[in-house]
């Protein structure tokens, strides 16, 4: 595309080559000729003189020097958005209707405009909500309920009874109603298994990462908020809670019956104790070990995790931990000294 | 279901309407009109008087107040999961015979009454017991051996030649028997794969949760013991053995020819070196990363794992450390006044 | 087979039984009658005299009793490899060809002697290259690009306009391709989802574990380079770019953008931050939570992770932080008595 018209569609002041053909986009660093880029955090600045990209977008403010076309706009990084949607190819699109091979039961229920890919298996009594994408190779349990304008990659698995709301992303291999984690063990040690007979109940808007797992409830409901956005890899045990528009990041691990508040955020491997409460709006550091309610608006940190400013001070103190111990030695050294001069 | 039908079926002691209907269970501050709640945990007992329940289960010897009807029982634990049975759906069943998109190969042995679901594969050479069901989309590879009355979910693989035992779970996405995570560099750094030849033997009553992974070894078997319950996302790497009634939590992730113990518990996200040993009923805390052998019937975590006594001991200094740099401050304030004080 | 027909093979020197019958391979500690053993690590040396092996391999300078059958050779460690391949089944052989069950877009190009085994789906525009086998119920998406002489086991998802090298091997579940994780929040809070348009670039000889999960770019590409190898259940995030020949042990979790150069080796459960640089060479300790760059040729463990050598002197100082605080209490009552000696 034409770095003209790409100024046009954006609505920028260009000074520079209209007729330079933009084929890609990069960061600053990583631009070669025919990439343009974009300058958003003044940490990069210096980046700017030194890109091999065709163009660059800039904000109207910036006053440096650019090596190469600069096209002025309001926000560069909103900007650069809106040019990666020009230059991307159409997201895929499939079909509505059921493909012949995927095996529905008599008494399934399928919304309108449904699509149900290939190899997909809907079970008894479950109900498809109008728009839903299955893309291929879904499973969809015995009285399941999907709402619309839902889409399932490959390799979804959707148990028994689970209940999805409207909006609904899951990623390929994502796993919703396995059995929770649940035994007890008898006399000899030896673990009985404890039914598990509740649901998940997923909101509206949620988007699920791939090879997720979320756990039915023993009894009752796995509650997963509306808009609440879920990284690869995630596990939710059995009967716990998330508010809404909370977010986690990769790999977190959510021990059962933790009540998690409205949005929160979770870093990545974060892992979390069991029968818990995180209260609304706060913030979990990546890899930390939740092992005691945190409350709302916190932000905590290492294992087990507190405080983030406590964790920091801590660290502070521990890393200067030789030194304290020279400190002390040099003390004992003379304190020695005094004792045996006063006679002591 | 009418409350005096549930406390005739527990055979406890009603205080209150047995008109009821009660539709469903939770706990004592979920629970709204229509449910009924239990108290087992003293911690809880203050919750009673505030819950919406329309019926609370109660130990025998309770003698508060209840503001609703009182079902009194020996176990009020027990009692609420044979209440959740009762108002819990039947359990999905699945009609045995092998579904048509099955692809199962000529010289496969089925025995009686199995059950293969839609779009399952079963390779040559493989053999299934009786009464197991394949619920959909399974892999079976070629001459891999599943004993009788296993269940498996939706699209689980279980690779060449891996024997499982009776009675065996496992929850969709499974994988058992990748390859073993086995290369030797060349003298360039170029990594070449060194062949995993064995296999991966899982004993009886087993249950693997959902996305789980268990290698086979590199020869000889990677081995789950009798009982061993594995929650979801945990990675069990070639050659590891674990020991019969073993359980672990989700993320765990076990490297390669450690050896569990009988009865070991290994908390969420812990993670073992490879080529340890890990004794009998030894207790592993969540996210302890275990770096030596543990011996039996301990209890370690942190990192690098250690006794869990001297973990929290150690970790109680640490919480003091910024004190203790404050008195070692004091002291040096004191040192040199005496210092001058005695004209050192 | 015959002891004397592996001792042929090996071109090894033989004393004992060459018409023992052997059967398997097992450590020295394990081996039973019929197994064949051996000692490549001294660490071992004591078991030879008790292993109940009907063999062992030793190397040629080994001057020590061995209570059965010895082979000596110049490499135990090498020689025992070419035994167990000498012992194992054949691997799995695919007959090429298109299973009637696959499902394959009119437009989608095979190169020579493929597989595609069953239940497989194939989106129009992709494009698989020679001799590469699709298992079983694997999902290449439109426009994805797979090279020759790869192999994908069962339920592989390989998204949309992803592209793999040549032998590329996929364990079972592991998901190439599914969206990064990307929101902006509105002023209410709520996630807005960013398109990911980019797409993933696996180069060669790259070995994925199973249940292993890799997303798409934001835009560009995600990419790993010729000979990586991944470990099973690790996250590769969305733009994150991987060297050539680096390896991953099981569950690493790598945060968006982060760059890591080659021959790279990441520990178990390590979490990367977003954004970051590793440099050729550097090696990252298993569970270690890297967040900041990590230098070329180095070695960095722990919490912040840091150089290892500093964390082991760090973490032997905290284990002696009760004895410090000892001394910190002996000083103290010292120098109250010299107080008091002083009349300070």
């Amino acid at each position: 595309m034409k770095l003209a018209e790409i100024a046009g569609k954006l609505g920028g002041r260009l000074e520079g080559d209209g007729n330079l053909e933009i084929a890609g986009l990069a960061s600053l660093a990583e631009a070669t000729a025919g990439d343009i880029s974009f300058l958003a955090n003044p940490r990069y600045t210096s980046a700017v003189a030194e890109t091999r990209a065709s163009a660059v977008l800039l904000a109207d403010a910036w006053t440096g020097e650019c090596p190469c076309a600069a096209l002025y706009v309001e926000s560069p990084d909103r900007a650069f958005a809106e040019v990666a949607l020009m230059l991307s190819p159409p997201p895929v699109s499939f079909a509505s209707g059921v493909h012949p091979t995927a095996v529905i039961a008599a008494d399934a229920r399928l919304g309108a405009d449904v699509t149900v890919g290939p190899h997909v298996v809907i079970q008894p009594g479950a109900v498809i909500g109008d728009r839903t994408v299955l893309v291929a190779g879904c499973y969809v349990g015995h009285q399941a309920i999907i709402g619309s304008d839902c889409r399932l990659y490959a390799h979804v698995s959707v148990r028994e009874r689970c209940v999805l709301g409207s909006r609904v992303i899951i990623h390929d291999g994502a796993v919703i109603g396995s059995d929770g984690f649940g035994y007890t063990p008898d006399k000899h040690g030896v673990w009985q298994k404890v039914m598990q007979l509740g649901i998940v109940e997923i909101g509206d808007d949620v988007e699920i990462g791939a090879n997720v797992t979320i756990d039915r409830a023993r009894f009752g409901k796995t509650r997963i908020g509306n808009g609440v956005k879920i990284d690869n890899l995630v596990q939710v045990a059995h009967n716990v809670q998330i508010g809404e528009h909370s977010v986690m990041a990769s790999q977190v691990g959510i021990s059962g019956s933790t009540r998690i508040g409205r949005h929160v955020q979770l870093g990545g491997q974060a892992g979390l104790a069991g029968h818990l409460h995180v209260g609304d709006g706060a913030v979990v550091g990546a890899q930390a070990g939740v092992t005691k309610d945190v409350p709302g608006n916190c932000f905590v940190s290492g294992y087990p995790a507190m405080d983030h400013r406590k964790a920091t001070r801590i660290h502070a103190h521990l890393m200067r931990l030789p030194e304290l111990k020279e400190r002390v030695r040099e003390l004992e050294a003379q304190v020695a000294a005094l004792r045996s001069e006063v006679g002591a």
